[in-house]
């Protein structure tokens, strides 16, 4: 396997815009929703039915967390804004032709249609052009303009939606459905000592993930690991493990720094019982359009994480549904 | 004006990777040297006739830098990486069918073959596709793989190239020139009471700018206002004030914060004359690709920066050449 | 002048623990208590007549702002904790036989009884000893046991009280009643080139200044600078200002490094009128029992802040009552 | 056993200023050396026979750490300096009357005449008044004149010595001795189910320690566990790991947040074998003169560090010499 020729060519169509929104399960609406305000620091745009639609104060859509009462937690769709109305026609028939395709739904309350297909893990994937870029009602319009929301100092104060992580059965088939059917790039991979793949990080942007998805151990296809807001310096994630801690919110593993993408993180569990992590990705950008990925062995990722922590047991099992 | 028709249409040929190096001017070679390795903390990468290579831990390419004996201070040229072959194909072409190409170079110490062209105020602006990579010797090997150098820890160990300001002597022929040309797109922008354009930021990435530059008040054509490099918190900005000071470098303004993109800022000056920034601009990004361009007016610049400080003087007339 | 022999004799009585609470006054208590509480995050911890009680989160005592109504702002008393019964008792006999005793006070919601004395410029300072340590209710006990409060997370979260500042007509007079009744030590001053001196910084404790007093360059007697709480980083110094910007609340000057102490400062005005100070000032600590003052001069001062920040007039002329 | 009578009787004579300096041994002397003054950032102030003395840029005297070759890592002596002679000669005399003493020096290169003592569990301190405060030679003269040395960008740039951690056999005897022999304060301890003291932290100033000890679970006598410099921010901590990645330096644990006087703590081995950390330990202060001690209990402690690392086994074992 040649690590170089698994990211994109240089001129694969450069479709998909950015992670959009997330739409995560819960069977306590209610406990996931405070600590989404509360606790994290977002902010509730909406409602509609059974889902209260959640945003970061830098997120410059309606939404980018859709919380959806259900039994189970759990990750109910992901969704990716595509560069432009022709971006979006050009991946929807490239996904019609590969049969992962669901169909067309009507939009949502942040958004106008989209496609939504089937991962080969079974993950649904949605994607949309047409979105309803935030207003900020007065009171909570930025003292600068260039800025979607005011800052709002409460809890975490999360800023925007950072990145997805899934679990899959097997991780090569997604990760070629993200790249040949997405037009996703490959970054950092782990690859273990059998050949086969244990984990895969990939972008549509230049940050140097969007997405990842690790094995799931036990087998299970189609579960959800955690999502991910960014928060601006380590040192507020470090304030971020204090006011979990005040708040009583189990934290799982950190702060520290990961060996893979080098972010610094943060995982807690919300009430749901959904893992949630708060990292800091924007200092380390990934600029080269022909960045060779780096392929980590299994050897060099029992060494831990980048200053010696042992990832957690609970980190390669727990996904949701549990 | 339409703030929107500023911006890249969607399908826009997004051909620039991103900013890839810059060439400074140095009356003062050996004194600008021991600036940017003792102060900023940069590396020597090859040197070559009148001139010096230079990078920060975190650039992938060779040099981001390079520095160049001259009887005055200011910018020989500055350089964009294209996404790939074919991209590097179609801007020339662009380029020679507009009349501003200069033509053809064999390339220079860290990357292969570059076509240059003028801009419409004088400046010189290259494209290149192939690069050499940087290969670390052993002594500035860094510990996890997917980084390109040891991080150094000495003076303030800047990161990476992150942007360029020029003065121009009209705003709006060179925004024209960056989006029609070369393909970039307006994210920021000052227009005046009278309808001149004070400033403009623009990108070719997910960075809300790679390139910016300003109205010189003094009228004249092509010259230089800064170089920024990118170091990632604001503590580590604060800390290179205080190296600054320490080591008598002058401080022109800062640390602060614009209200102009947010970037938290200080501004320096090398021995050699020109201006240079240190600024931590990642935690922000521009991921809308139909992003509304935020048009400032002239009464809201004067309010000055983003906590109040007002724009110093000397930020709108001094440029080098002097 | 010998800047040494303004330090307390080593063998001076060192009956002073540490600047306890500061009672201002305000024309608009209600928007006065939104600032602190929502703007500043701290508690209410009780409310008396015409008075409001505040705390930081890792205030000790019951609290450390009396914040109270009145037609005009300013300061209406200091008050420093002693270190034991024995030392109330010591400065209490040196205050009587000065003749800058006020007398014995009954005490207040937060404390036991209290002396009070004239400072020479009209200042009121207040000792006492027994205290009322704070308890916290359920809803504000802290996840760890050796912390008064929880952290708040809410607007700045302010940590303690850290210092005051006076306004003095002449700043002689008090710095020798600081040293002589109340048994404090000078650290640093200014001192004109007439030889009159511009200001004072003194400590009771191994922070480098508990209080701080400068010439009223009006000529009015007894007025109040400022007071300024402690926050752990200046990373969250630098999110201050964000958050103060966002409120509308005004900033007077910073965030900026002072040479004088080298403390990271934000200045403030409170909706009372007030001038209200964040800073960082543990990281340097007055540890040297002996410690020869540093004396500033006036060409020295007239470099600006550490980091070459001009400092505002108004920092010499607005005082409260205005 | 009532916690509060565990603090120092409010009229406990406050001899002691602070901690002074350590004497570390080592095997290997150039590569402990090199790692003081390339890695953690120290000045080699002076040599003398098989010790060379070091420096944190903002230690008043001449140097705080002497670094002495021996066949064996570990703790020479430890010293700290009274707050006057009349204080020194307080403490010689109740050393003298205890059959702790062992008698004066002629004092070192950084100090005047000194007084050593056995601690109960065979420790060696010293009690001096007499000092050098540091000069700095042109080449390191700060831009500010209210700090020792120029900042040094170099490394981790540790700011100043900030407390020792020893072994002991048994905690309580040297709880005794510090508080009765040398005038010390308990702030936190960890007490056992049984009754026994697993550790005790205490102060002389407003740090909230100065010192701490914890039981040698091996049962051996007179050990060091760790010395601690302090850094100014936990950015600057998180920075210093990756520092000691880059530079081969074994993490032992951290960068993580204790439990125990919530210190933001990373522990390193130095070359020769010894334990070494970097902490931020400012934001937090003991202003509080009748503190009553927080006691952790067995149970408390097994729930690992404040944000629940686990502790690590080493940290229980490990000492020096091994």
């Amino acid at each position: 396997m040649s690590g170089h020729s698994m990211s994109g060519s240089p001129e694969t169509p450069r479709d998909l815009a950015h992670l959009g929104h997330v739409e995560m399960l819960t069977p306590r609406i209610e406990a996931s929703l405070a600590f989404f305000t509360d606790v994290f620091g977002m902010t509730e745009a909406g409602r509609e039915g059974q889902s209260v639609y959640l945003r970061g104060w830098d997120d410059y859509e309606f939404a980018s967390l859709k919380l959806t009462e259900a039994p189970l937690p759990g990750l109910a769709h992901v969704a990716f804004r595509t560069w432009s109305r022709e971006a979006l026609a050009r991946r929807v028939a490239v996904l019609e032709a590969s049969g992962h395709g669901i169909g067309w739904t009507d939009g949502d309350m942040g958004h106008g249609p989209s496609y939504r297909a089937h991962g080969p893990d079974g993950h649904v994937f949605e994607i949309y052009f047409e979105t309803r870029k935030y207003q900020a009602p007065d009171a909570l319009k930025p003292a600068l303009k260039n800025q979607a929301q005011r800052f709002p100092a409460r809890g975490m104060s999360v800023r925007r939606l950072d990145h997805l992580n899934l679990l899959c059965s097997e991780v090569e088939p997604t990760r070629d459905f993200l790249r040949d059917q997405l037009g996703m790039r490959l970054t950092e991979a782990i690859v273990l000592d059998s050949g086969i793949w244990g984990g895969a990080w990939m972008t549509a942007t230049n940050k140097t993930y969007d997405i990842a998805f690790t094995r799931d151990h036990s087998g299970r296809r189609g579960r959800f690991h955690h999502v991910t807001y960014a928060i601006d310096s380590r040192e507020e994630i470090l304030r971020a493990a204090d006011i979990a801690l005040e708040a009583g919110v189990p934290i799982e593993t950190g702060p520290h720094k990961h060996a893979v993408q080098q972010t610094f993180f943060l995982y807690l569990e919300e009430p749901g019982g959904n893992r949630v992590e708060v990292a800091n990705t924007g200092a380390r950008l990934m600029l080269d359009p022909d960045w060779e990925p780096v392929i980590w062995t299994e050897t060099e990722r029992k060494k831990g994480q980048a200053w010696g922590l042992k990832t957690v047991e609970s980190f390669h099992t727990r996904g949701t549904p549990p």
